[in-house]
């Protein structure tokens, strides 16, 4: 068994060096990349004695078993797959946290009451097939018939063709019995490094405890209708010009935003595109039709629905006041997951107690343990400050902080596997 | 010599069967449509019994000679291509009002004091090569030996070939002497089709007479660059979102637009272009960069001049308030051309005399117009109202409409073309 000052980073280096890219780590979903990252994990498994299993979705199962099997277990873990140039950071931290984990109950003998499960999760960058949480979905065989005819975004290849490559079966995933049963398992945590814009960093502290992952609200495809009309023969009262109506809109759903925001909601609302047509657009011509998308984000269900209708209303003010007309398109969404309280307060104590600074905080991306969450699983997810964002090959996490994390992250684990406690 | 009731029903008539696109006109600029055209004019001409004559840009002069014919001439005319799938009646309608104003005259054996020349200018839409008002440029050898590089938007073919195969000569264009001079020049006037959003037709009004051709002051490629971030994970008070930066910008502007105009500017200022970056935005990001365009015209330099500043002010305070950063790009523009104010009378008073309804107007669109007025020559124009818009197949003007227009132009060049007026 390695010295414990360099398991962590044996094991990052080696994750780098076996699915490089371009720049960055290149292991996708389902592909050459994420199946040596997986193959990696097996071999400090085996290292470590832990009980090797995979299910029909090919997720990876490492099982330090405790003195009571027979109990509901303890789930740990996180995604293996990274974005193209990617980090290799993101989803991977929480699985190697939890090896190290296992590796520090083997050295000094300890035993849990409940089995602790670690659970390396196939899938989870939608950026490779446009299905979210595929692996945590195959799981409890949630996945649709189309959904395993999603194809590639860049090679085309199937995702039920990827899964029977890397090992798993799409037809038991159809048919079968799933591979993991809401009532066999005692909870779900999920350490992974903070995604957004290093509020933690901003802050000076170490974690995050998570309080819900966000559900959302979408309108990718959305367009405002107006008139194209001559820039220069065209008076200002005889407009329909749809960049202004348009951005009449996102400017009072900002002040919507603060002033609700000042009410107690708290969400997040985006217009990540704003287009006009790139064919029938002109510096000299009034735009008569833009694109557009709309994002909200909450840990809320009735935030979302509240700032839904609050938006609306203001599209029909706009309609009104310009003459123009919005079509939203197809709607799409996914309901917030709730954090488990008991699990937010082991982990806020385990920090005071171990001096680690931590503040509680939403979760404003996705993550695997929203299906966890939303199967009636007790869940708790902690993010880990790291620099440079995620999603890019400067993706950066101090080990440092990283082993403050997993002390916490530790005393919680043995929390949640004790019955005595 | 035809009947008059036929004669302007069956030069339009004509001229669409000679020059038709798939849909609506094809004449293209310096192409087989404007050439036909341009033959057909000469043809009406010569039953006329009209001098005619070319210059090295392929322009066609058409003259009624005067009892002095050494004096300064009065001019009219307009431009006789059209953009690709164009209406019928955008620039030739000032041709062939000018040549059924030529019939009248011989018809009645008047002969006027100047000579009156009727010229069917080439190449004024810029749909066809990236440079403007190409004719009335050339004429008085205004064109630039880059200019006459300039390629053909379509096939790709050069200006000066265009010029050469039409008849002209491109090296006469940049060595020879202009074939105009503006102490040649009593007088250019031009009727044009109103070419907006039916200001005339709105306010059930058959003529405009226009007070100036508006200049402009134009950024075609600007850019505003905030942060790429996680729509879901980045807080409202953490963001440099390029999408809420440039829609406040735009919001502001309309406002200090309503203000100017109280103030007595009248301008114009169009955002025609808005748009994220169609490959790194995303429904679920937000958008760190978003290209635009800045259009402003005027009739007024000063007003230009005005509103511009007005608006970097407005940009310096979004560039605080978001901590984003504007790149304006190229700047372009032109300056704007004042209509003579003598003529604008003669035709509001001939218009009045005929109980013809008329209003004064500026002409947000640029025209062959504003060039003879930046020569110094005393310029006027007349619009006519007219259906459907411009540049389009759908393009409509009542034949009795330009009956009451011709019969006020007509009284303006007898005026302008005597000496005892």
């Amino acid at each position: 068994m390695k010295p414990a000052h360099t398991f962590l980073e044996d094991i990052f280096d080696k994750l780098a060096s076996v699915a490089p890219d371009v720049r960055g780590v290149r292991r996708d979903t389902y592909g050459k990349g994420e199946q040596a990252a997986h193959d990696l994990l097996k071999s400090v498994a085996k290292e470590l004695s832990l009980d090797i299993a995979t299910d029909a979705g090919a997720n990876l199962y490492m099982t330090l078993t405790g003195k009571e099997p027979g109990l509901p277990v303890v789930m740990t873990g996180s995604h293996m797959d990274s974005v193209p140039a990617g980090g290799n950071f993101d989803g991977a931290t929480g699985v190697i946290a939890a090896l190290e984990i296992a590796r520090r109950w083997r050295q000094d003998n300890y035993v849990p009451d409940r089995s602790l499960v670690v659970m390396a999760i196939r899938a989870e960058e939608s950026a490779w097939f446009p299905v979210s949480y595929i692996g945590s979905k195959a799981a409890f065989n949630l996945l649709s018939a189309s959904d395993l005819e999603a194809k590639r975004h860049d090679n085309g290849s199937l995702l039920k063709d990827g899964i029977s490559s890397s090992g798993g079966d799409p037809q038991a995933l159809l048919y079968g019995q799933p591979f993991l049963k809401a009532a066999d398992i005692h909870a779900f945590l999920e350490l992974h490094i903070e995604q957004g814009p290093c509020l933690l960093e901003q802050s000076d502290t170490v974690i995050g405890v998570v309080t819900g992952i966000c559900g959302s609200t979408r309108y990718r495809y959305a367009r405002l209708h107006g008139a194209y009309a001559h820039s220069g023969a065209t008076p200002r009262l005889f407009r329909q010009d749809s960049v202004v109506a348009l951005s009449d809109l996102v400017t009072r759903a900002q002040a919507m935003w603060a002033e609700q925001e000042a009410q107690g909601h708290l969400f997040t609302l985006t217009f990540g595109i704003f287009s006009t047509d790139a064919d029938l657009a002109s510096f000299c011509k009034i735009s008569g039709d833009v694109a557009f998308s709309i994002d909200i984000r909450s840990t809320s269900s009735e935030t979302l629905q509240v700032i839904e209708t609050k938006l609306k209303e203001l599209c029909l003010d706009v309609e009104r006041k310009y003459g123009v007309s919005f079509e939203f398109g197809t709607h799409s969404g996914s309901k917030p997951a709730i954090m488990d309280e008991t699990i937010q307060n082991e982990m806020l104590e385990a920090a005071a107690d171990l001096s680690v600074g931590a503040q509680t905080m939403p979760s404003g991306a996705g993550h695997d343990t929203a299906i966890f969450a939303n199967q009636g699983i007790r869940c708790g997810m902690l993010f880990v400050r790291n620099q440079n964002g995620s999603h890019c090959p400067e993706e950066f996490l101090d080990i440092a902080d990283l082993r403050k994390a997993i002390d916490v992250f530790d005393v919680v684990l043995k929390q949640e596997t004790s019955l005595s406690l």
